[in-house]
């Protein structure tokens, strides 16, 4: 079929044959590849046990249980965010690492939710035929919103699971994702962040890599450790060169179906204008860090944060402006439409959304600054404004039906908004005037500091000034105030008089219109690429995968090294390289060793596989993912990919990209010989506790 | 006058009373200021004697003599660029210090030219007579360049002295500079940045301070040293607290005459898309400098600068958005405005001219950034490129008549030019290809990938790939190739093919067409500056100073303290508070101390006064500034300002503002303590070498 091959070539972009790409759905896996390319039978058994150990962190990452006793292990940078929230100046978890030797030890997360996919259900003939056929995109929008706020909650009530419907192939089809959650998450071990991001942000992203990025929870249900019967064994040895391994976790979001007229519009603007946001807060951060100790402890998640962002974002920059992605991705896209005029109505339907997608993507533009301050609030970057902000909505939302309510607000998500809300993770009234003090004068800068609301935000004082009164005088940052405002509604809001809240409230009309914009262009891009993807026929088994949506994926490749410059990288790093680049580094911040591993060098044995290189197809939010091997053992953890990966945002290629792992050989190899872990080590052998 | 109060309302903007402000000109000095408030006769002997003492560093800086036999003082920060020139990984001058302890140890910097300024002309009526009273602003602006080049080539053959035309009052005076030039200097003594730059750019722009930021050069001529007539002698124990002291010294470029309409422009476009451009280099130097150690020493002193002006930056875009320092600007503005009516005909000139400047302004602000991309070859940001057009465009301009050539043509500047364009300051490709290729992303950024310049010259290549072939490609590093094309002229440059020179002639038609819209709107704003300034009748003896030029200005202030959130912060800091700080900070970079400062710690007598602030009036350029006492005597040299004072740019105010030194003191013992460079502290207390 005619539109099968017009997919597979834009799939295979700029790629070898036979490349091992895709992000597939575990209801629509790569069986018959597996099978032809590798002699591996993906069964239904397999499938699921992989699905069920497999872990999604809600702050933004993957994991998987390794023990029947609930013991989970993602990255140290997924973790990290969790750690932080519960150290202080006094105890710096980051700084000196963390192994809880007995249950009683390990800590409590203060906000940490945990999903594991259970079912996954087809519905989009529901959906579908909720949505008026020829209405006009705002009332598609709304009927869309309604009609999944009713599955969602259906579900919920019926089966007592998180339950989240989830839209593949930009609205070619929507499926109902059930996960049991879990968000009793204790720390059990974690090594020094300087370990566990050894090399830092000069590292980051390339490779050889010598980083043990891993980070231990146990997930607890009724106060008792979680008895869980899908886990995933845990390989001693781990992979070897050449072998077939898989991913499986969360990408939180590719690019790969767009049209060149929003890739063009991501090159040219929607980039660098988020890429200027993140270089000025970078600048922001690392300034206000060098200032003491302290101030280094408390930015450093959100510099980790913006400084991965921003090498992650130039590389996929790059990628839109080498021809060498570019140019099969124009050509493909010709073909396609080309390809259209001898056909049915389908492809005139297709033809005619190619059309509506570049001007959507132009209004979305026109708006893209302005949605960015204001409901983005870029302009009032600080915790208490998201908080003040969350809590003027909720008084507005809830009242009303639940399918008529912001997606954040609906019945559904009820439970995970107020994980979020009413957290007493701890908010720094100095880092908080540092980022709404920057970001106001942004605001300024971007509007104009004559324009009228810039003015009214401002009232009369300078940005900086106007920052220090709202910080020191909002009460957002009292968790029992949020849980009396958001209990007592619009009127207990109102009746507050928070400059914070009262600052939301002035920006509301505007942030609420520009969300009206990017909904309906946004609904417009839905329909058009629906047409598109339907034209491609790609929903059909196995014609392919969709973009990734931070739900889970099976992603398989080969452990494989690379050649740069004509020399060959090899896939694989051990312990002896590690302590190599100490030394040639001089042991020069962020290439220093922690005291631990300098004194335990002599026990480590330094042929161990440290880091290893993959084929496999991963993204941001794949960051923890197990990988296994054919008998489903954890081999290793991805934690990173190398530079060259970077625009798998817009297309896969194995020429030079990679998927980077710890290898499970030095987790073990680090438990038992550095850390005196050994009762950790332990019950990642059995896969149980002692008993 | 009325024109007289106005101008004193300006002057005194957001001040207090009796302010110390000014940057003044040696032939207009502020005597009865002087004489009313501190009892203070500044002579005519006194005067010259500073003037022939002080030195301006063509990098960007100041200095003056402080001994007969040549040897001069600026600071470390302005003399980096020097070291760096003829620093090697092996011997890296910046990290170790230096100190030449016998003659022939003093090494010669490659391409550092300085001037001292020997005579000032009045050169107004010449200027003002050749440039058409009617004619159009494009024939204005190629008047008044022609008849200063005349006048500047005619005094350079006259007296062999380096002649510049300095524009003041933006165009409300033209006055003849005349330098003694001098281009064999060589490093005496420098110590290790560590201490030079104490706290890096955490503490930069901060009080209290701990630098020792000073270096000492020796000026040579004819292969000895140069024997000066004036220089300063060296105060062993420095200013008190309360002192009168004076700054006499170069500041860059000040903007207090703006108008509002310009500051404005400032304050929303032209700040913000410049610092967008330095956070954007900033993260991209500290990225590469994590890389390696040669990296880091690589890009030390562009990081530096960059980090500076962004600070800088920063801080000024602060106070234009601060109501203020904006609203009393603005009142005087309208005051000023509003009292035009009722005068005669040169008011109303001056009253067109806030409208013709607003127009201009607008204009300029149209190509603001294809300016700065094209002409200000940020697009093409590498020293290859600066270079190649240097190149091609002396094979254009020599051959025009002298007055008609670009400024930078001129045969009065052709030396300087010379002394830069065959200087033998290392390149380094890597560094090139990285600033290229993210120059040629923001280019691209800018305008679109699909622009048809951007388009030629990435010439279907990505950015990076782009720049890494112009690096490796282009002859224009070698030294000896760019003397041979500049002589060659034109046809020789043709003949070359260089890609880098190809690139240049490329973008050349449409950079030139910028600058010819720039230098067109420029004269029509200079126009109306200068007829509002004759309104304000500031030309007439001690009515006000204009705004600095990097001319010699004369300074004046106390020595004085200052209150932040209620608690007073002391003038003076110690010796015993640099050891403090770094204990506090636990030694870590860049609050660490060099190892001899640890190790000579017992003989540091810790009361010695190390850093101080004044109330002088300074700016950038400024650095390296002698300040004298009554007696014209060397007690401190200025090396930066207080975060308050940043706004210095636009309005004086001393309430928080503070200029910060060097005490005499703390060099004197640290050369002595730390360094056993008895000699050299003997010729500073001498005033000249052993004899």
């Amino acid at each position: 079929m005619k539109s099968i091959n017009i997919a597979a070539i834009l799939f295979t972009l700029a790629l070898g044959a036979r490349a091992d790409e895709g992000m597939w759905l575990f209801n629509q896996p790569p069986r018959q590849i597996l099978r032809e390319r590798y002699q591996f039978d993906a069964t239904d058994a397999w499938l699921e046990h992989l699905q069920k150990a497999s872990v999604r962190f809600n702050s933004g990452g993957s994991g998987s249980f390794v023990s029947a006793d609930g013991l989970l292990i993602s990255n140290h940078h997924v973790g990290a965010d969790a750690l932080e929230k519960f150290s202080t100046p006094e105890k710096n978890y980051l700084k000196t690492g963390f192994y809880a030797r007995t249950p009683a030890e390990e800590i409590k997360c203060l906000d940490l939710e945990l999903n594991v996919l259970q079912s996954i259900e087809d519905v989009t003939a529901r959906v579908n035929a909720a949505v008026p056929a020829s209405g006009d995109a705002a009332a598609a929008f709304l009927a869309r919103r309604k009609v999944i706020a009713e599955i969602e909650k259906e579900s919920l009530e019926s089966t007592g699971l998180r339950s989240d419907v989830v839209t593949l192939w930009e609205g070619g089809a929507y499926h109902l994702y059930r996960y049991k959650r879990y968000t009793d998450v204790r720390l059990v071990f974690a090594p020094e962040q300087q370990i566990a991001f050894y090399g830092g942000d000069p590292d980051n992203f390339e490779f050889p890599r010598y980083d043990l990025d891993i980070c231990l929870f146990r997930a607890y249900e009724n106060g008792q450790s979680a008895k869980v019967k899908d886990y995933l064994r845990f390989s001693p040895t781990g992979a070897r060169e050449g072998e077939l391994v898989f991913v499986s976790g969360h990408p939180g979001g590719t690019s790969r179906m767009l049209t060149m007229a929003e890739l063009e519009n991501l090159r040219d603007q929607a980039l660098p204008f988020r890429l200027g946001v993140l270089k000025r807060e970078e600048v922001m951060l690392a300034a206000w860090s060098g200032r003491t100790e302290e101030t280094a402890r408390r930015a450093r998640g959100p510099l980790f944060g913006v400084q991965n962002s921003r090498k992650a974002l130039d590389g996929r920059l790059a990628g839109l402006l080498d021809p060498e992605l570019m140019g099969p991705k124009a050509k493909a896209e010709a073909d396609f439409r080309e390809g259209m005029f001898d056909d049915s109505s389908r492809w005139d339907a297709a033809q005619a959304a190619f059309g509506q997608i570049s001007n959507a993507t132009k209004a979305l533009a026109a708006q893209a600054v302005r949605y960015s301050l204001l409901e983005g609030a870029q302009g009032f970057n600080c915790a208490s404004f998201r908080l003040a902000r969350t809590l003027l909505r909720a008084g507005e939302e809830r009242p009303k039906p639940n399918g008529e309510r912001f997606r954040e607000f609906s019945d559904s998500g009820r439970l995970s908004l107020e994980l979020g809300l009413f957290s007493e993770a701890p908010i720094y009234t100095d880092m908080e005037t540092l980022t709404l003090s920057d970001s106001l004068t942004f605001l300024a800068g971007e509007l104009g500091a004559t324009n009228e609301l810039v003015q009214k935000v401002l009232a009369g004082k300078s940005p900086r000034d106007r920052a220090v009164e709202l910080i020191s005088t909002t009460k957002v940052r009292d968790t029992a105030l949020r849980k009396r405002l958001y209990e007592g509604g619009a009127g207990a809001v109102t009746a507050a008089r928070d400059p914070m809240i009262e600052l939301a409230r002035l920006v509301d009309p505007d942030a609420r219109a520009l969300r009206k914009v990017i909904e309906e262009q946004g609904e417009i891009k839905q329909q058009a690429h629906a047409a598109i993807a339907r034209a491609r026929n790609t929903k059909s088994g196995n014609g392919g995968y969709p973009d990734a949506t931070f739900t889970l994926r099976l992603a398989f490749g080969k452990v494989k090294g690379y050649e740069e410059e004509g020399k060959p990288v090899s896939a694989m790093t051990t312990m002896a390289g590690l302590y190599q680049r100490a030394t040639e580094m001089n042991n020069r911040p962020p290439f220093d060793l922690p005291p631990i591993w300098e004194k335990r060098k002599s026990r480590v044995k330094l042929s161990t596989p440290l880091n290893f290189m993959s084929t496999c197809d991963i993204i941001g939010g794949n960051s923890g993912s197990p990988v296994v091997n054919r008998a489903g053992e954890f081999v290793g953890i991805i934690f990173d990919g190398n530079l060259e990966s970077l625009p798998w945002d817009y297309a896969f290629g194995d020429k030079q990209g990679r998927a980077t792992s710890v290898a499970s050989a030095a987790i073990l190899e680090a438990l038992n010989q550095v850390y005196d872990a050994q009762a950790l080590a332990r019950e990642l052998a059995a896969g149980h506790r002692p008993r």
